[in-house]
């Protein structure tokens, strides 16, 4: 079965254990006519697949048990794959969802780190310096690139520490393995968001 | 003495116990051909201040013991009126500073409210809603608006919270009086800067 969630910047795949992305902005090339079990954030780009392809939408089979209005599906799916701890979903958004005994708690969303540049770059030629992912984060910058690097790094990793509350972490997503690196209690998953759309099929006996 | 400390959307002026700001991109009309005694950071409000006023620039006599390489002298000015504690001047871009013993041990520098609103709209229409400035930090959002809010304040609160390893916090700028409310151990000074440039003028024997 091939399985497809839509984001915001990629249509990410996933077919019998592989998986790849492809840019959003453009209709991927799928040599299959077989159907595409689809998630989307991204209305244009879903419409664009369903021109091509068999599309078949399962976001109404997402069953996690949340007092949330208005998750997203691909937040939600992801949530629907693990029990317990903390999900990360770092991409162009980066989303914070927290889940206790099979159940959605709530979450938050930040910018990712492109928007996030950004936003130092709207504010100032001055700030517009390249970024340093290497800054150290143990010490107090001491010259502007560092300090803009600090700036852009330590506000993710301090608000997903604090809002964590020493709950093991799953990061997910284009940045997640970069983020992991900084958190002792977590794993990167990159198919968190397949792994839950999995669930909803077996429960459907669709899988 | 007529002091002004330019920044990237302001020119604020103290004079005689009384402060007030006027925007950046227009020609203040100060009423006075006294000498400005100004620190800037903003070259072209500088220009354009020097083209109608006698303009004193005092960058020159900034004393402020620190390693940091290219300070922005707003920053160094405010850290000089402050011998321990942590500096943080929430404008267009939220500065954090650490003093110690009279030393600058460094410092970071994260967009400010409205950059980071627009790091948000830049990613999705989904989510460019409003900012609920009331929002909660204690419970996880239940919905967009609030998820998109508490990710606007969150990172920066925590980030400040966790920088600051219990110091006092002295908050300035525009969004300092709505930041100090998430500290116990804060206070506002809006004249943080201007108390700087008031001690280095006092050193010189010009004050």
């Amino acid at each position: 079965m091939l399985l497809c969630d839509i984001g915001n910047s990629f249509y990410h795949f996933y077919k019998n254990g592989a998986f790849w992305k492809e840019e959003a902005y453009k209709l991927p090339n799928l040599k299959t006519k077989e159907p595409v079990y689809t998630i989307s954030v991204n209305d244009k780009a879903l419409k664009r697949l369903k021109e091509y392809y068999e599309v078949i939408e399962i976001a109404e089979f997402c069953s996690l048990n949340t007092g949330y209005v208005g998750l997203g599906v691909d937040r939600a799916f992801a949530c629907m794959a693990i029990d317990d701890g903390v999900i990360v979903d770092a991409g162009t958004a980066i989303t914070i969802d927290v889940m206790q005994g099979g159940s959605h708690l709530g979450g938050f969303v930040i910018p990712g780190f492109a928007a996030l540049k950004g936003a130092f770059d709207s504010i100032s030629d001055k700030l517009d310096v390249g970024v340093n992912f290497g800054v150290s984060l143990d010490m107090l910058p001491q010259n502007t690139k560092d300090a803009v690097s600090f700036g852009l790094l330590y506000p993710v990793i301090s608000s997903i520490e604090s809002a964590s509350r020493g709950k093991f972490i799953h990061f997910t997503g284009g940045d997640g393995q970069f983020l992991s690196r900084f958190f002792d209690n977590s794993i990167v998953d990159e198919l968190l968001v397949f792994k839950g759309m999995q669930k909803a099929l077996k429960r459907e006996g669709i899988w």
